[in-house]
């Protein structure tokens, strides 16, 4: 039941507003992680299982109409409950590097901050549902909500909510780095795919007890 | 956040094993309760709305596979938080009697006692899912587990969980019913249904104010 007790992997969790290309610095870092024969897994939250994508189905789907918030909230954790358990902690066992898009900070910053909910409960119910394993490495990708917007096309359900809440996500994002700062890397999201990307495998290299290359991808595969 | 706050309404929750008549008692309570002219709201959980419908195929369908125990239990969680901000308070609200086929007690049968995980957690998780919304009344009909089941011809994912879950079911209820008895109408569940049917609906309009009829209706309507 405690934080930071995986056996023999690295878990390495990406946060950050929409548009701010947590997805290709995602697959930027593990496409260097596996050039250097570094077994990795790429994986997301919500979703990245059978029952999680049928519980973001319900979640992001205009249809569903208005969900009661914490409903919301419940679902997204047992997302979590279920992708942690399936998913991230297999892999940490294997002694892989986990690296996901989105994890329990972005449950707080948009079911917390960004509602109507307590964040106080919203963390506990979340914590609950990870059974409080926390990331080694949390890389916040920082960028003002407007700027981040204005790269994507469709909205769904969460990114129509507005730019006070997107504002309040932000805020929340930077004070959850703030409190733990030795276990966040908090980068400005404009800066080039390559820097980001070279300072953020130098950290994991750093935490795997590795150095890093002279000259790590900037670049995306074909 | 405190409990039994119901405005004008009046809550009526039936518990108990699979098999036991709860349906049958629920649609005999609202008939009655309609034969006084008495508003009434019958529904059930998990799955008495369209998220509900949508979640309880996730948790209940063989398909889904093997769901980590947390994941069900926020399933579960959030199909009540949605179902009593949605359904159960506006009726409530409205001054009905809403009479529920199964609440807060089954979860906690089933996520708490029956699998594995604390059920002190999974109480918590429950009261912040309802925002401690509690029934006036709770109707357990109590049947020893292996008599309820052969009434049952196809079994899901949760009948088939075996005899030793049951029976941790069935004293989980017991014990609620134990701890709080003023809320509480512990019924065999093999008297007569007539004879259920009258003192449910004697203890209901007690709660009501009302005096019993002399002849309330023991059988279902064609």
């Amino acid at each position: 039941m405690s934080g930071r007790r995986t056996p023999t992997g690295l878990f390495v969790v990406f946060e950050g507003g929409d548009g701010v290309g947590k997805s290709t610095q995602v697959e930027l870092l593990c496409a260097n992680l596996d050039a250097l024969g570094i077994a990795q897994l790429r994986t997301y939250e919500p979703g990245d299982s059978e029952a999680g994508r049928q519980i973001r189905r319900i979640v992001l789907d205009p249809a569903t109409g208005d969900l009661a918030p914490r409903a919301e909230a419940l679902l997204y954790a047992a997302d979590k409950a279920h992708h942690v358990s399936s998913v991230v902690l297999p892999a940490l066992a294997a002694g892989k590097v986990v690296v996901c898009d989105r994890y329990v900070d972005s449950m707080l910053a948009y079911q917390g901050a960004g509602r109507v909910l307590d964040l106080g409960d919203v963390e506990r119910v979340a914590r609950w549902a990870t059974d409080d394993l926390r990331p080694h490495l949390t890389v916040l990708l920082d960028v003002h909500p407007d700027q981040a917007l204005t790269t994507i096309a469709d909205k769904d359900r969460l990114e129509a909510a507005g730019a006070d809440f997107h504002e309040r996500a932000r805020n929340l994002f930077l004070q959850l780095a703030a409190r733990e700062p030795e276990h966040y890397l908090v980068l400005p999201a404009r800066e080039s795919r390559q820097d980001l990307a070279a300072r953020i495998l130098e950290r994991v290299l750093g935490l795997l007890g590795r150095r890093a290359p002279s000259d790590p991808a900037g670049r995306l595969s074909p």
